[in-house]
C-alpha cells in the first residue's frame, strides 16, 4: 500500500532546540527513498507503508541514540485506492484551484 | 522499542459519518494485544513498534475494503528510554498533579 | 460555531516529564465550561469556537509562566452544520457499532 | 503572543477531493497577514495568536459555506518566550545542521 505521510519529531528532555534531531532524520528518510520534503512543521514523505514506517522507526532510534530520553512524534498519513497521488500532485492540485 | 500511540482515522469519500469505520478498527487493535482505549478523538494503544504499526496498516486496509477510497489518519506516538510508561501511567501521573 | 476539540501540550526545554503542565491546564479548561476529558494523549473538550481557543491560549500562557520556554501543541478540531454532536455522542456512536 | 502554526483541513461528506477547500483557505490566511506556506500536508502560518485563530475560524466557516457539512482539522502550534523564531528560521535552522 502506497502512502504519503508527514512526520514531526519532538525530542523531550533534550533542551529547547530540536533542529539537530530533525537534521539527523533527513538522511534516514532520504536513504529509504522516501523523497523527503522538509518544511517548518515536519517533513513530508511518500512510499510503501512498510518502507515509510521502518524509516520512521530508525528516526526514533537515532534520536534516542543522540541522547533524547523521550521522543514525541506526530504523523499524518494518507492512502487511497481510487488513484495514485504524490506529495507534489497534492500541492499542484491545490495550487491549480487558486485564482 | 515499546511505544504508546494514538490513532485517529478519517475515511474520505465515504459520507459524513465515520463511526462504523472506527468501530471496525477496534477489534483489529484488540486482537493485536494493543490494549485500545477509545476516546472522542481517536484510540490510544500501546505495544511494540512493529506490532502497533502492523495493526495500524490492517486498519487502513480494512477501511478501504469497507468502501472508503481514501483514508486520512493522524498518529501521535511516544517512546522513551528512561523508563517504561503505559497509557494508564500517563493518565495517573497527570491526575496525581491535579489539586 | 460549536466545536469539539482535542489539545495535547508538549512543553519543551522543561525536562522529560510533562504531567505538571498538563495538570495545570485542566482547571483552565474546566473553568471555561469546556467539559474536559483527560486521556493518555491529550484532553478532549467542547464548546463555542471562541471559548475553546481563548482557553487554549490561557493554557499556553500558563505553561510559559510555569517556566517552559517553548510549547509545542497539537490540536484536533471538528465542526459540523448537519447536526450537534458532543464528545460523548461520538464515543457512543462508535461503541454502538462494535459487535 | 506570537505563534507559528500549521493547519490541515479535511472536509467530510464532501467527496474524495479536498483541493478546492484548501485553495479557498489560502486567500483567507494571506489576507490575515499570516504568510501562508502551502505544503503537501497543510499550510504553515505565523502571527499573533488571535489573528491566527480568527483566520482559522474563517476557514472553517468558508468550508461549511462551500457545502461541506463537517470539517475535521488538525493544527500544530508553537510559542516560545526565549526568542522569536519564524517558519523560515525553523527551516534554516534544520538545513544548517544537514551535512
Amino acid at each position: 500500500m502506497k502512502v504519503t505521510a508527514e512526520i514531526c519529531v519532538i525530542p523531550m528532555g533534550a533542551g529547547v532546540s530540536v533542529s539537530r534531531f530533525v537534521a539527523a532524520c533527513e538522511p534516514i528518510l532520504e536513504a529509504a527513498g522516501l523523497k523527503p520534503q522538509l518544511h517548518a512543521y515536519g517533513t513530508n514523505v511518500e512510499g510503501e507503508w512498510d518502507d515509510v514506517f521502518a524509516a520512521f522507526k530508525r528516526c526514533h532510534e537515532r534520536i534516542h541514540e543522540m541522547g533524547a530520553p523521550r521522543v514525541f512524534t506526530t504523523i499524518k498519513l494518507g492512502s487511497r485506492t481510487d488513484r495514485e497521488q504524490s506529495n507534489d500532485d497534492k500541492i499542484a492540485s491545490a495550487r491549480a484551484r487558486l485564482e
